[in-house]
């Protein structure tokens, strides 16, 4: 189960518009064409847009300048465009910041190597985020309990990263040691990654799960329905402030009042520690037409109407229980335990 | 603007499933078309399908039994069945119980005569439900400030009354008088409500709108960007616990959280003061379909993926900063305000 493939130096990705009725896998074989993947969501979710982008680096590298100072000026270029695609998610910046660095540090060798160097850390930073999800689930496997019944939000799987998934990791494990772990999942509007991908990825899972629109999730809270929210993480700042698919901050709002433990998952790419709270992260607004439609297919509201749409929003870290992270599980104070777990360095 | 019209025993009503895009306008003959109407949600909002049931018993006296006895025997199941149609509305039940007890008033008068009281009760309730949503604008918007943005949900417009409305009735005078009101309007999942008829109603009005997805409110109050919550009701126990459309719950807790005030606006006819609390309103469960397709047209869920869809969600009263009520505002303590009002009678 993988949602993208770098082999022999061509990239192909799984195309998540089309789930889950048909799994369409395309090729990328430019910045451009990378750009779009992740500015359209073909390809989604913050440590795997990480990834991809780093790789769609990779297969665009013969096509720059042969000069050693010119490839330097449109590697950066490249660099920028692509942190560009998406403002939210820190993982995008984090990875293509390690393969500039890496350039950098290889300015001495010849062209080729530079290229190889740049390649050789594009699949180091692919398979080091499959450790991570590893890891993840490992430490916040100890957080479910048998016959859980987990509420999440959005993706958070293999559709999601390099790996097997950050929440959904969490809660995959849990299945395979306790197997009666119930998923409820928030469909997700407006572009509804629950219901489309996460649905899909929880019954090729085997996982028992009941699929709900957004709105459901705090009566079933009250209902007593739900032991716990696994939600996933698109950047999180110093405090533990935690910017992720929108509908996440009214969730956790809700888990507050009914005493429902909130958790968020995330590897280390998704800490930002330049950031001192969630106020300083850019949130994407995104085209109006994905709220007047449902896939762009179905137009459900008049034409021209007004409409927001935030693509995240913040919740702050006094409504977080724990943050599962793959070097532990983060406690409140979230300041003073974020900096702890980091001060062996922000980089691997 | 009119969602249905009773004109010469022929009823018209314009089919809410294929708003905003067609108005398409339907003739109900028959009892049978009547509970598919409001079973299918063509014609679909508390008062209005009160109103809706007792013209489609109107239209169809003519084809029940001549002899009386047999009449009433009819009489009886018909209203049986159309009270089956949705079971959470406590409105349909109300005024399926006027057109019974004015039938069985009447019943020492020729046939003719009983279905003539039967039609003149029935128009008495749509004039009777146009009068109480005018109150209940006039109550309701003393609770509006000048350049107030409102959160609402679902649609309690034209389109849910025999009259100008509940909440949105309070939002429309409230935009006649001072002009400057924004409304956020939920699209209101798995059916649309918001998106599709309140928007459009919005839109009609001249009152500035903006679509949100069900999950944007939170984080909408957390940015200050609203300043108080109007919803409607489809049936309020004696203690003012309150079951709306689902996601009205979830919206009074973020409200709660964070101080917005919360207003439900309903006529008369929505109170059910033979219920203590909110327990034990039914709650009506209604096909996995409308979750995992958007209109019916689009799938958006893997099929087969097993659903909730509960129509209502049950708010408690200490949620709700007042009701809105034809016979003015009732503010806590519930049960000793609502006794008050209703004290003069439940039926007027």
């Amino acid at each position: 189960m993988k949602a993208i493939r770098y082999i022999k130096n061509t990239l192909h990705y799984l195309d998540q518009r089309f789930l889950p009725h048909r799994e369409i896998w395309r090729e990328c074989r430019t910045i451009k064409c990378g750009y779009r993947a992740i500015k359209e969501l073909r390809v989604r979710g913050a440590p795997l847009i990480g990834v991809f982008a780093a790789y769609s680096l990779c297969v665009s590298l013969d096509s720059l300048p042969s000069d050693k100072q010119r490839f330097y000026t449109a590697l950066a270029d490249a660099i920028a465009y692509l942190e560009s695609a998406r403002p939210t998610a820190v993982n995008l910046v984090w990875a293509l910041r390690r393969i500039e660095k890496t350039a950098a540090a290889n300015g001495s060798l010849s062209l080729n190597r530079i290229k190889k160097a740049i390649r050789s850390e594009a699949r180091a930073i692919h398979a080091e985020d499959a450790v991570l999800c590893g890891r993840i689930a490992e430490h916040g496997v100890r957080l479910v309990g048998k016959g859980d019944r987990i509420l999440t939000h959005c993706n958070t799987g293999f559709l999601a990263t390099g790996g097997d998934g950050t929440a959904l990791a969490v809660i995959g494990m849990a299945h395979r040691l306790y197997a009666d772990i119930t998923v409820y999942a928030g469909e997700t509007r407006p572009l509804l990654q629950g219901s489309r991908l996460t649905a899909w990825e929880l019954m090729k899972r085997g996982i028992r799960c009941f699929l709900i629109t957004d709105n459901m999730a705090a009566s079933l809270m009250r209902d007593g329905q739900i032991d716990k929210v696994f939600v996933g993480a698109d950047r999180i700042a110093a405090n533990g402030d935690t910017a992720n698919k929108i509908g996440t901050y009214g969730l956790a709002v809700a888990a507050s009042y009914h005493r429902v433990p909130f958790y968020v998952a995330a590897p280390s790419s998704t800490f930002d520690p330049s950031l001192e709270s969630g106020d300083g992260i850019p949130i994407e607004q995104r085209d109006g037409d994905e709220v007047r439609t449902v896939c762009g297919k179905v137009r459900i509201a008049p034409a021209g109407v007004p409409v927001c749409n935030p693509a995240f929003d913040i919740t702050p870290s006094r409504l977080i229980t724990a943050i599962i992270c793959d070097r532990g599980i983060i406690t409140p104070p979230y300041k003073k335990h974020i900096k702890e777990v980091f001060q062996s360095g922000f980089d691997m």
